[in-house]
């Protein structure tokens, strides 16, 4: 068990007439940096470069919403059978999965290990990159971050925010190994990369949401003719 | 039922290679538009003038993390038990319910019903101000938004966003009648109201997870000696 | 706030070698209760009487699983996302809301302000009747947890609920003024009443989770062909 | 993409008149089967054979409650918040991770791997439970199930489920390979073990939220003085 009854955190804390987050106080944060900056000074400590924060806002637009996708249908079902906004919100946040939108965590964490061993001179970055090719094509998956569903030309929103990360000086040890490591080339650890698309998203679901309640009536469903039943025909119990 | 098989958005839509919101291409925006301009352009259709943009930002960065309060608790909780981040974040997120965090949503939802008595002209701004507070009073309720339990003296993030408000001309019908009806003066639905504070919060929270994975051992629990039992004392079941 | 750093719960506790439930020994409960008896120990502090425990298990059974409904819905659109499954079923028991699965958990509460009313001798059963339905059309609604979307002739588990009931003498005060109140007249609070179905769904949602990820590949969607847009049409974003 | 706008299940259908779950009319099983059969039912396609149901049962009541423990507490925060009880049960329920009440599903993974490869004659049962051990030593592991936190000498829960297993013919070949297999011996999936702990408990988690609601005034949370704050002390943002 981890604690003894008290808490501990590097992060922030309140009292009677404040908030301080690592060490800058919130009254004076509020209105002198941005959304994107704040949160980078949250999660490493230190008020990040200009360019990291350019960068950062960039992937947080990059992903706000998507229209009518897996995490979107999940909060619209939930609106709509009257369950309160923080409820519908957070159940299309769990669908950032393994496989659905939190997929680049699993690649996050084996460039981190990668990059450690390139950093020790153990291995060279092009046998890296093959190595983390071979490691998810022998559990019989794509490489995650790879390929997206709806793009199978790529994802139009990768090559502007490497764009982006280029102007801004991000693009770096991480980058060169694969896309979708911004995050890790900002110093961000690779347990919050999925974060990355589910923090912003959570905008774009609150959205979705509300056009929920106010545009559809009653619960949302499947019509029972878009549903195939193939287990054992119906039979008697025969019990008395 | 709501849907016949069928989806409907005015949101924003995928297809093969591009995403688009609101008319704009995703594209485009990535780079020239801030997160807080991208929201409202979402949630409200147009892009904003830029003093509500501002005014956002700093709406967003005011509740981005508050140390250790219930939501970051429940996340923490979570994370130490092995749940994945979207889980632990998603978690969090349930607490902005009607007590806690999301109480400014039953303000709000008096606020628009009492500011169209006043556009009709048949209630002025002092006698809703008066029957807003009576409303809650008669319910055994505080006012919600009105006294924070960590800030007695008065949340200390109100008056800093306020003057952002003022300068940028956020402040307008609902402002004058109420703290934290900011977002309504922005043109944003009132069942959206709470998602302003937990949206940016699932920043915060998603921090705190990854805080907790890495400074604490094992799952998290209260000591036995801080829980008392006040049930029935030990009895046999009496059945063999 | 509720607490000042300490915990109490008249329910059970654990110590290291036992569990009590409200006084009994969860070793000695083991195999000699049955689970219907067991959480109405539980939720009531006492063990029920056997014709309780007996319609009790037939409440649970009668909502184990309605196949592709919403709430499996969302449970399957997570499993297949990759996420776990207490997130895959946590996702879908949020979706027993107001309007879906949980509204009769308003009627419960009007039921026992009404039964108090009665108990006091200020209003006959038949014009509390009257009052509940008058309370729910006055609101624009129907009277929960009558007349159900997907059993427009009557809800087919309903009819047998009863004849168990009134054979195991648990129908009452409650049952007369209106069907949906078994749990009621057990001596259950409202504000449980919604839990009587979303706990035996979850294990309907398992089920329903695992047959999602053994028989289904990648993640669920919605084809875009049944999605219709209808925001502004492309337009350009005017700035460099 | 896992559908085409179709859905397709062997569990359950519903339709004007009825609800059918794998062949048997649930009107018929309402009052004639116990809740431990209609789910076994439901995840394995047959009505289990009677000792089978007697030793779910059992299982079923032995996870009810175990008072205040992390599930519990996450469950009694949210409701303090004032966020409805479907919302403070799925915050428990996300709880059952890979650390806390979840770990046995590892091990169940584990247990079907190598009673395959037992089963192929390629390796023996003594083999296999020393792969086993190691598998979860090597990654710096306890083998998940064995040894509870709250339990230094052993869950006092095990030889009692282990003695109703014996008697009712459950224990077979994988309960030989380690405790907390029981499940397994029944013939349930191993990515349902999981389930078998959050199903029950989300009884227990209710029960909790509502004596929280009953009990406890305003919003659970830690006092100041149990929290330690130890980034960087309080800095100017030299930022006009």
């Amino acid at each position: 068990m981890a604690t003894k009854g008290r808490w501990r955190t590097a992060l922030a804390y309140g009292d009677d007439d404040s908030v301080v987050i690592r060490g800058y106080s919130l009254g004076e944060l509020v209105g002198k940096v941005s959304f994107a900056e704040a949160f980078l000074l949250l999660a490493l400590g230190e008020l990040p470069p200009p360019g990291h924060a350019r960068t950062f806002e960039a992937m947080l637009v990059s992903v706000l919403d998507h229209g009518i996708v897996p995490s979107s249908i999940v909060t619209r079902y939930l609106a709509s059978s009257g369950t309160p906004i923080q409820a519908a919100v957070a159940g299309g946040i769990l669908s950032f999965g393994d496989t659905y939108g939190g997929a680049c965590q699993q690649l996050a964490e084996r460039l981190v290990h990668h990059r450690q061993l390139i950093a020790k001179g153990t291995q060279t970055e092009d046998a890296a990159a093959h190595a983390i090719v071979r490691h998810f094509f022998e559990r019989g998956e794509k490489v995650p971050g790879y390929g997206h569903a709806l793009h199978p030309e790529g994802d139009p929103r990768v090559p502007r925010l490497y764009a982006i990360a280029d102007k801004n000086g991000v693009t770096g040890g991480y980058s060169r190994l694969a896309q979708a490591a911004l995050g890790l080339d900002m110093g961000l650890d690779w347990q919050i990369v999925r974060a990355l698309a589910f923090i912003p998203r959570s905008a774009g679901l609150a959205v979705h949401a509300v056009e929920e309640m106010k545009r559809e009536d009653g619960w949302r469903h499947v019509p029972n003719d878009e549903i195939d039943y193939d287990g054992p025909p119906l039979r008697p119990l025969g019990r008395s």
